[in-house]
């Protein structure tokens, strides 16, 4: 094993840090009307997508998104060895009839609103080691889907607590590549995967599934806690310590652990859950959820930012409840995971350009 | 990225192939009546596991097969890297709740029953690709938490027509060791990873849920096509070509379709489906599936005919169903996914020895 690789108990630093060449961002309206509208690559105002049912709806997103990444990549379907693809719905039914027509060899993956994380550093692992030069990571949520899938019946209109989340309609993919592929676009500034941390299984009992910030926080907690500890830096390493979907409720209990951890954060911590919409104007309570909220957000408005230099170095850190209906209707509680990206952007000569 | 690991299309060949250093292998009381009984490390008669609820029992299942296999493997949970894991439940809620005791940095899979191809095809590639010593992949399946999650409530005792499977009620467990681990079993004989050939989404429109064989086989074939290619071999290149759960119906599909595209493979095919019961004497018509039905039959019976030489390389193609009662009762086809991992033996010289 070459040992430079792994750092610490739970870390990786990549030799040949894989290269991020293509992002897709698709939105739906609500989320167009977010704070990071104008940074998605498609707004679409039918929630249906043209489908029949939501879960094709969801499909369609994903497809999508994984075309507008591999038309920025300047790739066809063929040429992406890997697809490390998941979402929300039992038995992955977005992603499988989403991704289906693209024959692209696929691993399924599951880690609730964590997936864009999982995927992004399995993804790198399988370029950085060398199995293929390019790889898609991709996910994606739908309200509709999800509120069928987890809650109520939409017809319904049952309240809301002030600590729920809206699941976020939207779907993003990334393509990687490696350092030695062919890739035309050094000009720019481009962000580049630097290492990762895996997360753990988290449970601290919590049983409220209207409250998944508090479900998730204790696992952002502790995969950025060990991210320091195994990189032997704080938080002042980053620019941006950016979380998932924790929400305003798990966003401040998050700040709270790691303050009783000995580290302040407040000044790098971003939460694109609390970011997403604007929560008072558009009745989302503590904020933005779903694998799609930290997958736009990344693949719009993170990359651009980074893109630009404005922000260095990011640690994205996607976090999922793992809530499912028939464990929480057994009494089960709710337990979480998070899994956090090292993001860093190099300067090109022509930061103003799109990519 | 080091050319020799990328094998055409679709596969790779291992530079340093991971060895198995421990498997584990729960199974229940109808499986231990089966026709591999006696390989099984643990055959439990209550249902349940002691356990309140059937997701519960497969959690449990999950952890005992994964203390055997760390057992054997002469591991504690903190020295392995990285935990592969999936079950067939909406949320992998079985796995989430079986390792959380663990503390093992975590990837979720699901590939519906090819889940043990896909968590070693991920795991192999974590181990060669330098990221890890020790990581382990794991799944299982329930009889009775498949059937309450895909079909009908136990109580109701529908009738079964004969192309349907049995659900396995079982969990497999492997420990993958990097080759330059410590490892002190050399004198016995064990089993490499060499390489894999990874699945892309195949459906070919088949909508019967009672027919899950005639689903996958077109993605076990696509699977076990694109290896002889990648690899230049033919079925001769194997003493045994081994799908997961194709049953009596999916096998003789396989047989004709590989036929169809110019290979003889029915001297080296065996389908772990098809044998793991007795289906007349023990009514599985078909015979078995679920991740459960390859996993312990490889940590059972496959591994140990293996180790003393019997069989030298195999190539073990797990296979899915992508079943989901959302999409199946919205009109939708099942489509299938197979992934091909690649083991070969090296002798030991103590060939009789237990692993």
């Amino acid at each position: 094993m070459d040992k430079k690789k792994a750092v610490g108990r739970r870390s990786v630093l990549f030799n040949h840090p894989p290269v991020i060449i293509g992002a897709g961002s698709v939105a739906g309206e609500k989320e167009g009307q977010g704070a990071f509208g104008k940074y998605y690559d498609m707004v679409e105002s039918d929630p249906l997508f043209g489908a029949q049912t939501w879960e094709e709806a969801e499909s369609k997103m994903q497809q999508l998104a994984a075309q507008v990444a591999l038309r920025k990549a300047g790739l066809e379907p063929k040429e992406v060895r890997y697809l490390v693809a998941g979402d929300l719905l039992g038995q992955l039914i977005a992603t499988s009839f989403g991704i289906m027509n693209f024959n692209i060899p696929m691993f399924g993956v599951y880690g609730a609103c964590s997936t864009m994380g999982e995927s992004l550093v399995i993804g790198s692992m399988l370029v950085d080691g060398g199995y293929g030069d390019y790889v898609m990571a991709l996910t994606s949520s739908h309200f509709a889907s999800a509120e069928k899938q987890f809650r109520y019946p939409l017809a319904y209109g049952n309240q809301r607590p002030y600590s729920a989340t809206w699941t976020v309609t939207g779907s993003g993919a990334v393509v990687l590549a490696s350092s030695e592929a062919r890739w035309k676009r050094k000009e720019v500034g481009y962000v580049e995967v630097r290492g990762a941390t895996t997360g753990i299984i988290t449970d601290y009992g919590i049983k409220d599934s209207m409250n998944m910030g508090a479900c998730m926080a204790p696992a952002a907690a502790d995969c950025i806690l060990n991210n320091f500890k195994d990189m032997g830096v704080g938080p002042d390493y980053y620019d941006r310590i950016i979380t998932g979907d924790l929400g305003t409720i798990g966003q401040k209990i998050l700040v709270d652990m790691m303050q009783g951890y000995g580290y302040d954060i407040e000044k790098q911590h971003f939460d694109c859950g609390t970011e997403i919409y604007y929560n008072e104007e558009q009745d989302t309570n503590a904020g933005g959820s779903g694998c799609g909220c930290s997958a736009i957000t990344l693949c719009g408005f993170i990359l651009q930012k980074m893109r630009k230099n404005q922000w260095k170095r990011v640690l994205f850190v996607p976090t999922g409840a793992l809530l499912s209906t028939v464990s929480f209707n057994e009494g089960n509680s709710i337990p979480g995971i998070a899994h956090g990206v090292m993001l860093e952007a190099v300067a090109g000569t022509q930061t103003e350009k799109e990519l």
